[in-house]
């Protein structure tokens, strides 16, 4: 008997040639009739989200999970109001991004397409369902989804909301998939199933990014995970160093965009601390530092060499003083994620030379690295955070979701 | 101990650095100082070659592989000029890709950076040591080369070619690494180094091509394997047709943009055959074809579910009746490998909907699937052809070796 993942991915990859050929005005009225079934099924989506919240809670799940698990009626409204928004954003596909003409009349264009079918893999947070989901459609690709099985009431009362919006505007509904069967096996089986994904996008923790990364057989984008660093140069304007790892740290701690290690030059070490203390012992943030650091100050733990490659998440930071640019540069060489690095600094050489050599998907200069992010980076949409390389690098809106492919139009042209 | 692949994947990642950072200049001289050596080393060469070909041909090579190791004079001299021509092309690091202001005030930049280290495992032919080197080199990438046992001593001589030619420009020679011990074990090594390997590129048959595609955690570029279809419409220009069908199977059959597959119109499979059998006959083509097609000719032999999935890479075609647009369709959907197909026909209508559905690299109307090249469509430099979607797609020039970073300038922005 076939599994759950090559029938679900089957018909996904069959849909996907229907929905590659809609026309932007048919895809955009299936994102109106989901917006509007949300609203309609709220009741529905509630009581199933309540049996995951539940069952969490019976489960010992903590209050800040179960809230990002929950789902209120204004949750849901603005799950709609975020649909709508996806409606105006303007359609990836069908872009001509170059045209040539060679020498034997060869008319070259290279025109955006949907990517086919893309598999999500996330945690717990059940809007991610609908986020996922809408913005596969935009783009014109079909979509299998895999959450988490905490969330799975909600899953597929919301799955089955997408599939009424598809189909109220005459698409196939097995455009959108959900694996309802959350066995590990079958993530595997789906990340190796070459003939019908195209590409398998994690959403979640470092553990579910690495499990991904080195399971999929089909081509996949690394997300995520960030040890930033915020450079405090010798040449910074210091109050605005303050606000800036303020900001960083402080804000949201949980984002992959948070700062978790602040790199000082030590000519300002004494005074920057200084400024910077008043305000992070009243946000009551941990600091583990060098031992230039921790001389500064007894509230300053010891940092051990795990700190530098800690992912926090937390109101924690590491505090290293360095002694010179290149010092601060080998130090994120070695233990930056490549998401987002920031330098605070007046002299425009300095800036230059580390907006150079910092190989993250973001390099800033007096600015917080919580600005990696699609909606402030003005894409109108997000669908992760791109840490590797190939394909995308940094925040990923709707054109992440595309590729392309060359129409050549010949008089008969042999080689 | 440490094996071959740490130590010389760590050298290169450290040397990416230094590449990248190099002005274009100093990018173009090595490479100068490369075509220079190969000309002044053209004996020593030569000699190892002449080893690996005399062990090749003891081992009971068959003469076209022989001829494909072999390294002779003249052939060096096209390698030399091959160097020197990508000296000419643009670099493709530092182009300032977009460009925009935030309400905020921030000023994002995107910018093409090189990947770092390259990894390229290919099979017998040498010239490929010098070919992806340099493209690496040009790009400010490392590279870390692993061709077949067969070609060792030819490339090992190459690459301390290479090497003298960066370090004579004063780069750091480590940024190209061959892998002398090729045992299997040590590229699976390679193919999951993810902390110095940013992205690794297959050159060669379908069988190395599989096993790096599902052996490597880190990012990599399926490659090559070609079952390309031309389509003869009903409303096709006949003469024309032959002359494309005759030039996609019998100008190169060993290259992956050949054709293996004809799909013909029932309505004019019979004249179109007539025409078609005079030409093929003469340049001994061998066909395989489905029911109609065997009735047209006695020497055409019956086609087994097999043929239509095989690459040939010979003087063999597989012939197919469709009885419409999108009898043609399904058929490629089915068995494409997603690289090149072509239709002919005078209806646009036709062309269109062939055009919009078939889910390739490259797309022709009217013209011979042998075009999908880097040099064809002009990018003056190829890597290999992707048939994969992410990152890139089709002939992979200069620009398939970058991706880009955000540079972010702010004035103290917090979020």
């Amino acid at each position: 008997m076939e599994s759950e993942v090559i029938v679900k991915a089957r018909a996904a990859h069959e849909a996907a040639r229907q929905l590659a050929a809609a026309p932007t005005e048919l895809k955009n009225r299936a994102l109106m009739y989901i917006a509007d079934a949300l609203e309609v099924h709220r009741g529905d989506i509630m009581s199933a989200n309540e049996k995951d919240v539940d069952r969490a809670r019976a489960g010992g799940m903590g209050e800040a999970m179960l809230d990002r698990l929950s789902l209120t009626e204004a949750r849901i409204k603005d799950m709609a109001r975020g649909v709508r928004q996806v409606v105006g954003l303007e359609d990836p596909t069908g872009i001509c991004l170059d045209d040539w003409n060679r020498p034997n009349g060869l008319h070259i264009r290279k025109i955006t397409v949907p990517l086919g079918v893309v598999a999500i893999i996330y945690e717990s947070r059940p809007n991610v369902t609908v986020d996922a989901a809408v913005l596969c459609i935009k783009s014109g690709n079909a979509c299998i989804l895999r959450g988490g099985s905490e969330s799975i009431h909600s899953n597929m009362v919301l799955v089955s909301v997408l599939k009424e919006g598809l189909s109220r505007a005459g698409l196939n509904a097995d455009g959108i998939g959900l694996l309802e069967n959350t066995d590990r096996a079958l993530v595997k089986e789906l990340l190796t199933l070459r003939d019908y994904i195209d590409m398998a996008i994690p959403r979640g923790g470092a553990g579910l990014i690495r499990m991904v990364v080195t399971t999929a057989t089909v081509p996949c984008i690394e997300t995520g995970s960030g040890v930033c660093h915020v450079y405090v140069d010798k040449d910074a304007d210091l109050d605005m160093a303050v606000r800036i790892v303020e900001n960083a740290k402080v804000s949201r701690p949980s984002t992959c965009n948070a700062m978790e290690t602040l790199l000082v030059h030590q000519d300002v070490i004494r005074p920057f601390l200084q400024k910077l203390m008043l305000v992070l012992t009243e946000k009551q943030v941990e600091l583990r530092g060098d031992n230039q650091a921790c001389a500064f100050d007894d509230s300053i733990k010891k940092a051990t060499e795990v700190d530098w490659g800690t992912e926090y998440n937390a109101l924690i930071m590491s505090v290293k003083t360095v002694s010179s640019l290149k010092d601060a540069l080998d130090h994120i060489r070695r233990y930056s994620t490549h998401h987002s690095e920031a330098i605070v600094t007046n002299n425009k050489k300095t800036a230059e030379l580390f907006l150079q050599d910092v190989d993250s998907a973001a390099v800033y200069v007096n600015a917080s690295t919580r600005f990696t992010d699609g909606f402030e980076f003005g894409f109108g949409a997000e669908i992760g955070i791109s840490t590797q390389k190939l394909h995308v690098r940094g925040p990923m809106g709707l054109t992440a979701l595309v590729t392309y492919k060359y129409v050549i139009h010949g008089q008969g042209q042999i080689r």
